[in-house]
């Protein structure tokens, strides 16, 4: 067992009364992998003083938020408290940390931002998009940014993205370590390890409270290297004479840049599909991330000039997207490249929790294209996880200290998982803290942390080109008629006297087959009829009558076929 | 490498001419895990003469088949061969071999019926649920049956079922063999192993086709015994001195065993809870599968009585089913057992593909009650596959030695895996038959099996009470409003007169909030005011209307929301 490093007596914050507290909490939401955005707030005597964010990222939609695309932060909580917010900082340009800026910089701005120089690049080319003029202001490592009470000091770690940072925060009632992702990659691609001496450093110094990545934390032993997946895509290209189609995340450019290395030496050229590997790729190279020479790469629409043992294509869509320029490969839609026999498309990248589905139909689709398929499944080491494993947590638990430790960016199991592994460190349980969703952890000097309020946090849910127009009304519909299907009674009434002037009229959608289905709806409109007759001569209560006829067809129907479609009932004057 | 077994010249069938055949195909479609049902077709001079049937399963609906609880194979092939279908053997107990009998018996009857001890009682068990009198026979596994002019006889398998039965089907073209789901394990729980001898003996005689399991095609090695679940499970007992809750497939009879037995050495009591499982151990008690002293059982409003340390509840829903006993337990609606601090819930099954955010969302809830959860990803050995693995498949494949050779019982990935695994024993790529959805293979003595027709196989979707009701048309309809939603323009208009004779009205349902977006549904009014303004006056042509308003407003609609409704028009007649 190891032994407990931290030590209360060691904890230094600056100098602070009684009078001073710390607020942390997230506006994703606790329990959620992404959609990532940390408040902490700096208060004097109950007062609210400061704020200062961190990350700002876009979530996926569960399965049953239906035609949601993405959803991002509720950040209705800090919208009467803007002239406090201090300015945002991004740890990584994963789109879960940044890709919720566009979205929510106009509800925030004027808003002060700073990254890294590749995550700020990122998010910048994102802003870009959106036609947002303001820019994140790049960030060397060892710089330290004051913002407002806090000082915000930088850590590299590797993770599946170069330029990756945790946070150190100094605030007047204590010293933070920020632990977003990361991992302990001892021979990572781009020869830069996670800054462990400082890390060691800050933590002998004492810190308040670690808040850490617990993705991996139902993982035994440490995340492996990057490197491995070096060797097995050699051993790929060793055994491959046809096209080779090679697709993992578009921001691991690390990655990519290694693929590309492992294409030149056996002898293969290069061509990029998909629009974010696009842009990544252009400003990873104009910043000196990637390096290769200029011939090695051929446009897209010369692919077909080269014999299929000279191609080497990299290719969005790893996570089987509908839209992704692989799933238009391998559904004959793609403009210049077509999945043949003969192709080898590897998978450097596993699904995303919730996205096991698709990806699973892509595969099927590119084997009966006639495509070799290599994935985690059948060829171990074509992906590696950005997020540390037990090993890679349980070092920096060590390294740090901390009086208390508050695990993020995993579900609750992970959460939950985290908390054991802190305990087998000798964590007490009550010093690992696992918050309710809104709940608002206040820290204060000599005083163990406690929640000191509630917020309500929703799911703004962008779908099409509306941020926040598909409310739970609107989603509870969609859920409905998705399972069970629509019902729509048209009853025309005379304005005048109040009086049904002809036989009402039924539509369904997605609930049976209507041509086959005469007699189901000759029947509901008897029961529509009979509620029209409820109220002789002219009807005043339309109310009730709306609701009686929704009721009694409702009944009808779940009877006769066991569903419950959404039932509409409109009254048309006429 | 091993050494290609088979032998043309071995092959022994009863005497037949060229004018022979026998037709091969399934009606659950290739490349489907689920809805097992196979045709075996005897043609003499190109006329069907006889028809067996193997299984009769039912599948779980894509998640794009929203709404729908099962599907089901589509039999419309046989519908007018009724008189040619001897009979139906069943391999073995699971819902995916039987689960669609009750559905289809009333489609195929009279139908005799055929499956080993265990198997025909939980097919029977199915039948009386659906008040069907009928019953299938239980054979001995010694038997042979004479079906028309196939004999059946039946080889013992171990698989996550008691009495898992394979088939050698001897025609008048050649002998068959029928491997569906099994794999060797050589100490299973029940004592009996898979007919190893009877395999190779009936690999000496000769094979012409095997149809064989593929779905662990892309693991390596052995598939582990059931054994090693019980030294799992006994790890979890001595750490745990809270309730445990045990999770499995309601069918793993012999699983369920192993878990009463290990649950009294550590002296606890046990309650079964879930309709399936209830049912399920009652008849394989009755039948002798299972033994225990009866006093090990406590009656599930009883439970409650005893500490929490002597409870054991065996509970149905390892797949997250929302219905089930365990996700009642999970949010609280149970009537008996709420998930409460110091509980341990063991899942001893992984989630079948599709099932995946299910099952992820119930580990979320029960560790959010409290519960401690135990689940392959955290502890290994909690579940093994009661398919085999690559060893297991070699193992088959060597001791047949099968002239040609016919994956089923796995997507097109696993098929494909499986016939690199056979090219790998020496068979050459044409022997691997890897025929495309509905396509009819034909064997006839003395030459290759041949494509010779393709049939049109749909899913028969079950929905409620509805077998087949929901078609393609709903289920678009149902796909399109889950992910859109839908505006439903109401005209009411003169019979007598043909004109339009008030306002048109605009109702949507899973679109936008209609209270807060008044001016959309204004401006869409406008739109359709124009479209009916279109012929002056009287309007004849009102197909060219409605055509016209959908288009136009469904232009209007994407512009400015990004979204693409389903737009139905209805002119109502007043």
């Amino acid at each position: 067992m190891f032994k407990k490093y931290h030590n209360a007596h060691l904890f230094v914050g600056s100098s602070s009364s009684g009078k001073e507290s710390l607020r942390i909490f997230p506006l994703g939401g606790i329990g959620n992998v992404t959609k990532n955005m940390y408040v902490y707030e700096y208060r004097y005597d109950g007062k609210l003083k400061d704020i200062l964010l961190v990350d700002c990222g876009i979530g996926f939609p569960d399965p049953e938020m239906y035609g949601v695309d993405l959803v991002i932060p509720d950040v209705r909580y800090l919208q009467n408290k803007k002239e406090m917010i201090r300015g945002l900082v991004f740890t990584h340009g994963h789109d879960d940390h940044i890709g919720g800026i566009p979205y929510l910089y106009p509800k925030l701005r004027p808003l002060r931002m700073w990254g890294t120089k590749l995550t700020a690049a990122f998010a910048n080319l994102k802003l870009k998009e959106a036609r947002i003029s303001e820019k994140v202001t790049s960030v060397e490592f060892d710089k330290v940014l004051h913002i407002g009470p806090f000082a915000v000091s930088f850590v590299r770690v590797t993770h599946s993205v170069p330029d990756a940072a945790n946070f150190i925060i100094e605030t007047p009632v204590g010293r933070i370590y920020h632990g977003s992702d990361f991992k302990f990659d001892f021979s990572p691609l781009d020869g830069k390890l996670s800054e462990l001496e400082k890390i060691t450093v800050v933590g002998k110094k004492g810190v308040l409270c670690l808040l850490t990545d617990s993705l991996g934390s139902e993982r035994r032993g440490f995340t492996p290297s990057e490197q491995v997946i070096g060797e097995t895509l050699e051993k790929e290209l060793s055994l491959s004479n046809g096209r080779m189609i090679f697709t993992t995340q578009s921001s691991n450019i690390s990655r990519i840049q290694l693929a590309i290395e492992k294409a030149l030496k056996y002898g293969r050229q290069i061509a990029f599909f998909g629009r974010s590997i696009d842009q990544n790729t252009e400003e990873a190279v104009k910043l000196g991330y990637m390096r290769f020479p200029r011939e090695a790469i051929i446009r897209d629409r010369d692919v077909r000039r080269l014999a299929p043992s000279k191609q080497f294509l990299i290719v969005a869509g790893s996570q089987g997207q509908p839209e992704s320029a692989l799933s238009r490969m391998a559904n004959d839609d793609h403009k210049f490249i077509h999945i043949e026999d003969g192709d080898t498309v590897v998978f450097s990248a596993d699904p995303i929790p919730g996205n096991e589905h698709n990806v699973n139909s892509l595969i099927e689709q590119l084997y009966r294209k006639g495509a070799r398929v290599s994935y985690s499944d059948i060829m171990e080491d074509l992906h590696v996880s950005g997020h540390g494993s037990q090993g890679d947590m349980m070092l920096m638990l060590s390294a740090l200290g901390p009086k208390y430790v508050l695990p993020i960016g995993g579900t609750y199991r992970h959460m939950m998982q985290y908390k054991r592994l802190a305990m087998e460190l000798g964590y007490d349980k009550k010093d690992v803290l696992i918050p309710e969703e809104g709940e608002i952890l206040e820290f204060k000097k000599g005083v163990a942390p406690q929640i000191v309020d509630k917020i309500e946090l929703e799911n703004v849910m962008i779908d099409g080109l509306g941020i926040g127009d598909v409310g739970n009304v609107v989603l509870r519909d969609r859920q409905t008629i998705a399972t069970e299907g629509i019902v729509v009674i048209v009853v025309p009434m005379d304005q005048s006297s109040g009086r049904v002037t002809a036989e009402p009229d039924i539509i369904t959608r997605g609930f049976v087959y209507m041509k086959e289905s005469g007699n189901l709806i000759g029947r509901t409109k008897q029961i529509v009829n009979q509620s029209l007759k409820l109220k002789k001569g002219k009807i005043v209560d339309w109310q009730f009558i709306r609701k009686h006829m929704a009721d009694t067809v409702g009944q009808f129907l779940q009877k006769e076929t066991g569903r419950q479609p959404l039932i509409v009932p409109v009254i048309i004057e006429v």
